[in-house]
């Protein structure tokens, strides 16, 4: 899944606050990927997950807590 | 949904701690919104949601999360 | 219920760590306030929350969370 | 309940890290309280987050995110 | 149970990173026993959790902010 | 489990962002053996973790905190 020839987190600098964000999601992603490295069982969550408020919620706490660390990252891009 | 041509996630910096505020609901909405992409699902979320009071209580944590990168990106307006 | 020409958060800076603990307080109103602007929604969900011991628990933390923030802000009183 | 002559919080700075400890624990009891102000409601949920392993856990948390908050505030006493 | 002649925890400088981690997780277990004093209800509790991936997960959220402390107090023994 | 000679833990050093992110999974893993050091329990726990989307979710807030202390450590790695 991970291609170690071409890194997927290369680094944490963005160009602007939205690339930014867009690397937050990424992150969220792949903490949840490598949580759950098994796709067959992520495969089987994803609907139950689709039709879970609470789980849509913290999904995006994870992605706020990232969003966070790219911020800073960044220096807040200012 | 997210038109390329006008960014928006601009900036973090607000003129403001009341803009600021704002743009933490901005965020967390967006967050949200990227953590589940689909229209469709987010709609049929949305009543459940709305009667969960663990939920809201959670989505608050979100806003409060996105309020401190905001504000610590504005030097807390200092 | 936002009177544009009363700003409700006119700065992050208080006198003392109590004001600022109040000041937390209102800001975890505020978030909650914000993430479900109905107040329909917000009265019939209060009942709930009201016997809810996790909700009461994952309040405090939003608390918690804008004191840390508002702390930051006031360079702790030091 | 909060006597306005003698202030509950008078200071984030504490001599020692279990001090500091002790302090975290005060200002996480004081967010339960603030979060729901009625003493009546509060008793009527203690029974049931003495059953709750997880009211508990995210109690520890509340504790464990105001003591970060005071260990800034003392610069980790070091 | 605290002991007031040795205070358990003198300080938060710790040699290394993993003792670093060490102190995190007795931090940890401290926050759970200051929040439910009562040895009996912690005990009561105890199987119940041993029982709950949800408290398991959440249990080591709370270490982990723990060693965020540790670490930031140590600066990240560089 | 923890083998004393060789210590898990040396650093929080790491060369590039995606060994950190590594290491983020690393001190999450310990973080859940730590908590519930019974390797039995665990065991028990794991399946019904598999199917529980909250606690993936959950589990990436874990690592998502983890990265955030790793990737200040090395500073951004800037």
């Amino acid at each position: 899944m991970i291609d170690n020839a071409t890194p997927w987190l290369p680094s944490l600098t963005t160009d602007t606050p939205e690339a930014g964000y867009q690397l937050a999601i990424k992150l969220s992603r792949m903490a949840v990927k490598l949580t759950q490295p098994s796709d067959e069982t992520r495969a089987r969550l994803r609907p139950i997950y689709d039709q879970d408020a609470g789980a849509l919620v913290a999904g995006s706490q994870v992605v706020t807590a990232n969003f966070a660390t790219v911020a800073q990252a960044n220096n807040y891009w200012r």
